[in-house]
This record gives structure tokens, C-alpha cells and sequence, in this order.
């Protein structure tokens, strides 16, 4: 009963791959034409397309371009991998093409597409899954972008936000801009505002008080990498928002596809941390915000521990109190 | 012991106010000339200058400039004193000069500069008493600008952090870029690299890993108003991280002249908290970041209860346990 959203991050056209260039936007909305396994990683790296299980979706298509081009599959399968650390969906994504031992265009390409149409499928369950979490005139804060455009379309934290409007449950969403990137102001405003979903921005600094006021229920987000324990790495800020969520009695979820769950990941610390340019806080665009040569930090992730979350929203169902016997549980369903 | 900032905010030369224009700083340091208490109130809303304790100062040559000009007295003080409504250094500095009872422009220009003198000496000796508190190597984390530029000089957070710093104490700042203004970017970085004291630039979202890890020791904080309680009001987002701080083991400062003490306000919720336009969020100087149209809540301050403070530095001398004993007893002083 989940509507497909309009907004779509990859699309796959007269055989080539065409991905929404995210840097751009609201303000542009343009899509690029990539033909290359190299090309193709690169734009992963430079986050034209970005969000965990969108960023397998590329990959695999990746897969596909390079046995259509006679590239080297190896180096395909290499750069692609190398593109990004964090999320675990670009090596799940390339393990399911890899699992073919085929480099025959076909199957590969109808593989990626089976990929990106199962993880719209799994968008839609889950969203539904999690929205029945939801009472209604739920206030929900979110953070970074989960969203049709981190996805094959529909969007996880953002696909229950969706499922559970289509239900009318939502009173307000707050979108945290999320810096650097802004993918809350960019993205998650953009995507709920074109279907006319309640969303007012928040800087992140506002949340602690937006939270002690009462003005929010639930934390939900998505996820780049889940453990075995149930640990989350997601965008950086999430830990911080789940810990203040908490304090302040909101309940938190993150909403995973369960290609995000990494069993052979143990503990969240052993998940491997992007740190992205200094630049990325520096500079807005071309232009300097901060003094020449000031150093940053900037790491692109942060862990939330298990404890923190009430439920894992997945589409095989929710995970409750996550945990090792919990996670694992939900693998073998 | 402690020497003057070169980083002056306000300068009183050849009968006129000059602010520095803190809205285009690092890239254009260039003086604004105001001659008028109306044009100074503009100046204080727009936030040509910022700061509790400049913004005070500001306004107590504002006094003296519409006495120079036989403007309306009581207008001068009314325009004044709705220019911002959070930070009671305004409101206290205006009172200071009220209570002289005189229209004598000579008479209020040397008023205003001894308010603006005091502040300095106050931030040098805070700055001292602060500095006491810390233990060699120390790693700070500062959120906005409690600088310099936000007082007559020296400054109140860094005020402590130079005072520290010339002993030899700091080993590491970190500066919270502080949205939607980014005066941690902009502001408190390009400050402390003026006087090569260790700086990184980081994403207020980045903060509690960074907590978590280990890697901070104080987070050190100015203050717009403190109650009688203790209770603080401070930049959006200080409350978040005092309560992130304190989870992770690190110790809270918050440095504050005695003239941002508001014995007349009982606690935190009585504080007025001034809410600024959405397009802070939506917009970076003129260009859109967010879509057309997209709503945002902005709150300028929150408020942190006293119970997360470890400490308030003032030129009295520290309030360990800041509470209403504690704190009547430094107004004693």
C-alpha cells in the first residue's frame, strides 16, 4: 500500500547508469551519466550519490558497466570496494554480484536491478514495520539524510516517516541540517517538502532543547553499518542525538535495510571510521568559512552503542532491546 | 600579567563608535563608524557585534553618542534596550549609565569607556582565575565565541583559554563551528590562530565522539545571561554538549563577568530567549542552502541548568557549585 516517492537517486537508462548529483542540490536537480566501473567509484567517493544502501545500488550497477566495457573485473570490483569504508551495503552489494562468478553483462545487470528493486521493496516494509511503532501526531526528529535519496527510492528512516504520514501519524518532522554536508537542509527538507510532509529545520545545536521541551517523540535514523551487537554507525551527530534522545525520553530507531547488518562485524568499535577532508568544514562550496589553513577534524561517522536503541526497524521485521541474540534472530528470518 | 588581545571589537576614536563587522570576519576585518544610538542598536540586532559583554559596551557608547547629538534621551535608552533581548549586559550597562543621571555627553563618554576598561581588566582577571583550574596539557572544547570580540577585549572562554595558554597549559582547543552563525568557524578560530594557540576547527555533531574518545578535557563556555540560581544561558547548542560533556567525564567552565549575572532573574525559565529568523538556517550570506519556502526553528540560546556547571569564572573569583548560595556570595564579593 506504500507508494513508490518520486524522487529517485539512480536510474538506469540506454545502458548506462544515471545518478542524481546530490552535491547540487536543491538547487539543481541533474542528473550524470556514468558508463565505467572507474567513473562510477569515483562518484561514490566524491558523494555525487551517497546513503549506505544507495551507494550499493551504484556499486553493483558499477558491476554491470564494467563487464559491459570488457573492463577488468578485478580492478572494477577493487575500486568499486575502495570507494567508500564505512558503509557495509557497497560490500554486500558487491558480494552479491561477485556470488554469480559471471561476467556476462546480463546476469550482472539484471542482478543490480534486482538489487535496487529489492531495496525499494525492503524500504516500503520496513517503513510500514516502523510506522506501526508511531502513535499518532508523532513529532519525529531526524538526522543527515535516510531518505529516497540515500536509497533505491522510498528511503529508510524516511520511508517510516513516509508510511507512517500515509497513515496520518505525523504532526511535525524536524530535520537536523546536519553538518558538513547539510544533507538535512539539502536533502531531507527537499524530499518531505515535495510531498507535503510537516518539516521544519533545526540546527544540531538546537535538538537538546527542542528535546527537553517535549517537542519530539522519536529519534530515527538510518544506519551505514549495523554490528552484530547491534552497535549503529550512522552519519557523525547520531551518537550525541541518541544519547540527549534518551536523557530526554524520547525513544530512538533506526531504520536498516538487513544488507546494513554486518554479522562479521562484532562491536562498533571495530567498524571502520571515513575521515573526510578538513575542507568539507572550511569551505561552503568554493568559499571560505573558516581562516586560511585552520586544521579540522572531520570524521564522517560516529557509533551509537545498542543500548541506546529501542528498536531496529529492518524488513523482516523490528528488532527490539538490539542486541547479539536479537540481531541474530532477525538474520535467520 | 596577562596582555590585551590585538582582536579589538569595539574602538571609541575622533567622536565615533567603530565596530568591527563581525558578519564578514575572517575574510574582510573592516571597521563600521556609527554616530548615532539608533544606528548603534541596528548594528547591535544585526549583529554587527555580538557578544554579551560588546554588546553592553556598544551600548553604553551608543549612550554617549546620542548624548553628543542632543538625540532623545529617553529614546537612545528604549532603542537600545530592544536591540537584543537575551544577554543582560545590555540592560546592565545601560543601567549603569542611566543611573549617572546625566545628560552630560563628556560626562557619559567617559562612563562608557570605564564600563569598557573594566571589561578588559575583568576578562584578564577571569581569565586568571580560570586558567588556575586547569591542569598542563589540557584539551579544551569552546563552542561560538566567547572571545575577544565578544567582550572588550581578552575575552571570557578564551579569555581563560589565553590566560592557560600563556602558562604554558593548553595542549589542544577545539572550536565548535557553532551554526546557523558559525562563530566558532568564522570567529574563535581565526582568534586563536592570531596568537598561534593549537586549534581545530569541529562540527558541534563531531563532539561527543570526540568526548567519548577521550579527547577533551573541559568544554569552556562564555555566558549571555546566568540567573540567580546558576542557571546559564548561553549560544544554541551549549546545553547539549554540557550535557554531553558531563556524561563523558569532562568538566564544564563557564567564564562570565559578574555584569552578566542577573540577580533578578530567579532561574533558567525566566530568561527570555530570543528567536531569530529561519533564514540564519536557509541561507549562508545570500545564497539558498535549504529549498524555497522550507521552515526552521532558531532559537539564539538555550539554557543550561547549573547542576551541569563545575564552575563559573568571574573577575571576583570562581563559584564552584554554582547554585543561589554560591552565586549570591560572588556578588557579595
Amino acid at each position: 500500500m506504500s507508494l513508490q516517492s518520486d524522487v529517485q537517486a539512480i536510474r538506469w537508462q540506454d545502458n548506462a547508469l544515471y545518478l542524481l548529483d546530490q552535491r547540487i542540490l536543491p538547487h539543481k536537480v541533474e542528473y550524470l551519466k556514468f558508463t565505467t566501473a572507474a567513473d562510477t567509484a569515483r562518484a561514490i567517493t566524491d558523494m555525487v550519490v551517497r546513503g549506505a544502501p544507495a551507494i550499493g545500488i551504484a556499486a553493483a550497477y558499477g558491476i554491470a558497466l564494467a563487464a559491459a566495457n570488457d573492463e577488468e573485473m578485478a580492478l572494477a570490483y577493487h575500486e568499486l570496494a575502495m570507494s567508500r569504508p564505512t558503509a557495509v551495503n557497497l560490500f554486500w552489494a558487491l558480494e552479491q554480484m561477485r556470488n554469480l562468478d559471471s561476467a556476462d553483462p546480463t546476469v550482472l545487470l539484471n542482478k543490480a536491478k534486482e538489487i535496487h528493486q529489492q531495496d525499494i521493496q525492503a524500504n516500503q516494509q520496513m517503513g510500514d514495520y516502523g510506522a506501526a511503532m508511531l502513535s499518532p501526531e508523532s513529532r519525529i526528529y531526524t538526522h543527515c539524510n535516510a531518505g529516497a535519496l540515500a536509497t533505491g527510492g522510498y528511503g529508510t528512516a524516511l520511508g517510516v516517516i513516509r508510511s507512517a504520514h500515509q497513515n496520518g501519524k505525523i504532526k511535525q518532522v524536524y530535520a537536523g541540517e546536519t553538518r558538513p554536508w547539510l544533507q538535512g537542509a539539502r536533502l531531507t527538507a527537499w524530499e518531505l517538502m515535495q510531498e507535503n510532509i510537516p518539516v521544519k529545520l533545526s540546527t544540531e545545536g538546537a535538538a537538546a532543547q527542542l528535546f527537553r521541551a517535549g517537542d519530539a517523540d522519536w529519534l530515527i535514523v538510518g544506519a551505514d553499518r549495523i554490528a552484530a551487537n547491534g552497535d549503529v554507525a550512522n552519519k557523525i551527530g547520531t551518537y550525541g542525538l541518541a544519547l540527549l534522545a534518551k536523557h530526554h525520553g524520547l525513544k530512538v530507531m533506526v531504520a536498516a535495510p538487513t544488507s546494513t547488518i554486518d554479522m562479521n562485524t562484532a562491536c562498533g568499535e571495530d567498524i571502520n571510521i571515513e575521515q573526510r577532508c578538513a575542507s568539507e568544514l572550511t569551505h561552503y562550496q568554493q568559499q571560505a568559512i573558516a581562516p586560511e589553513g585552520c586544521e579540522a577534524i572531520n570524521p564522517s561517522f560516529d557509533i551509537t552503542p545498542a543500548e541506546l536503541i529501542d528498536v531496529i526497524a529492518t524488513e523482516k521485521g523490528l528488532v527490539l532491546q538490539p542486541g547479539n541474540e536479537t540481531v541474530a534472530m532477525i538474520m535467520m528470518k
